[in-house]
């Protein structure tokens, strides 16, 4: 998978330029003891955060907002892990590759899609393109108006705050 | 992944040992040219099989009955594959691992599954085993109502007498 089948149509991008080593970016997406640091934008916070590491693999978060009913699990599978590289991960299955029993639903209000993380040189120290790929253009707008840009600009400000202090 | 995974609720498994060494199924299951004369039980055909042989690539078939009406279209994505020893695809995706929309409403009667079938040898030639994962109970239901066990024995059957005269 590259970015060559970029879609805008049905997917999001957030390609930015970090100070920091692609390791240590790979580090804050595969450590849960990193990962409930910065994975959430404040005032929510990633109260749990269980890693597989293996394609196949199941990657689990619980997030809370400042709200006691503001509260979201996040279930997803691994597809690819590039060890500093790539990192792919849909939530459209679950362990060992299981359909995920939440889309069965689908007025439930969630949407699948599945979130490519990419790490590549830069001057700076790396350049980081998140691509998100949705399954139709109303998952794609649902994301986009719940703030995919400022959201994940938001979580990668704090995953390099994080991890330049580790 | 592996067989430890098996949910006898939601999965349905065909274990068989075959006179074929690993590389010729292996082939069977890769190779258009092959796969579009055992796929589909007779009377049933596959018309068309399109295959981009990598993990997040698309796998496509084209499936006709012998009524005009009885026609299929099979799409999935690549998940693991391990020359000669699993191969692994969902049709929860599709190519880039897209979400499939096809399951963007649930009443059109189509049900997701992840299909690995793993190569191990056996003493007549390789021991053929298909795990199917289903989302919930009603997909293991209806694909068990369609006949899964006859008719990927079926096909298996079809599988080791063609590759036979290849």
């Amino acid at each position: 998978m590259d970015n060559a089948s970029f879609d805008p149509s049905l997917d999001l991008m957030l390609v930015q330029d970090v100070p920091l080593p692609p390791e240590a970016i790979w580090a804050a997406w595969t450590k849960p003891e990193h990962l409930v640091h910065w994975f959430t934008p404040a005032p929510w916070q990633t109260t749990e955060c269980h890693i597989d590491l293996r394609v196949g693999g199941l990657f689990h978060t619980e997030m809370q907002g400042p709200e006691p009913a503001q509260h979201f699990s996040g279930l997803g599978c691994y597809l690819e892990l590039l060890p500093n590289r790539r990192l792919v991960w849909t939530n459209a299955l679950l362990a060992d590759f299981r359909p995920n029993p939440s889309f069965a639903d689908s007025s439930c209000g969630d949407f699948p899609f599945t979130a490519s993380i990419e790490l590549s040189p830069s001057p700076i120290g790396t350049r980081y393109t998140a691509i998100v790929r949705h399954r139709d253009t109303a998952g794609r707008a649902q994301h986009e108006a719940m703030g995919f840009t400022a959201g994940w600009s938001a979580a990668l400000a704090q995953l390099v705050v994080y991890m330049q202090t580790v």
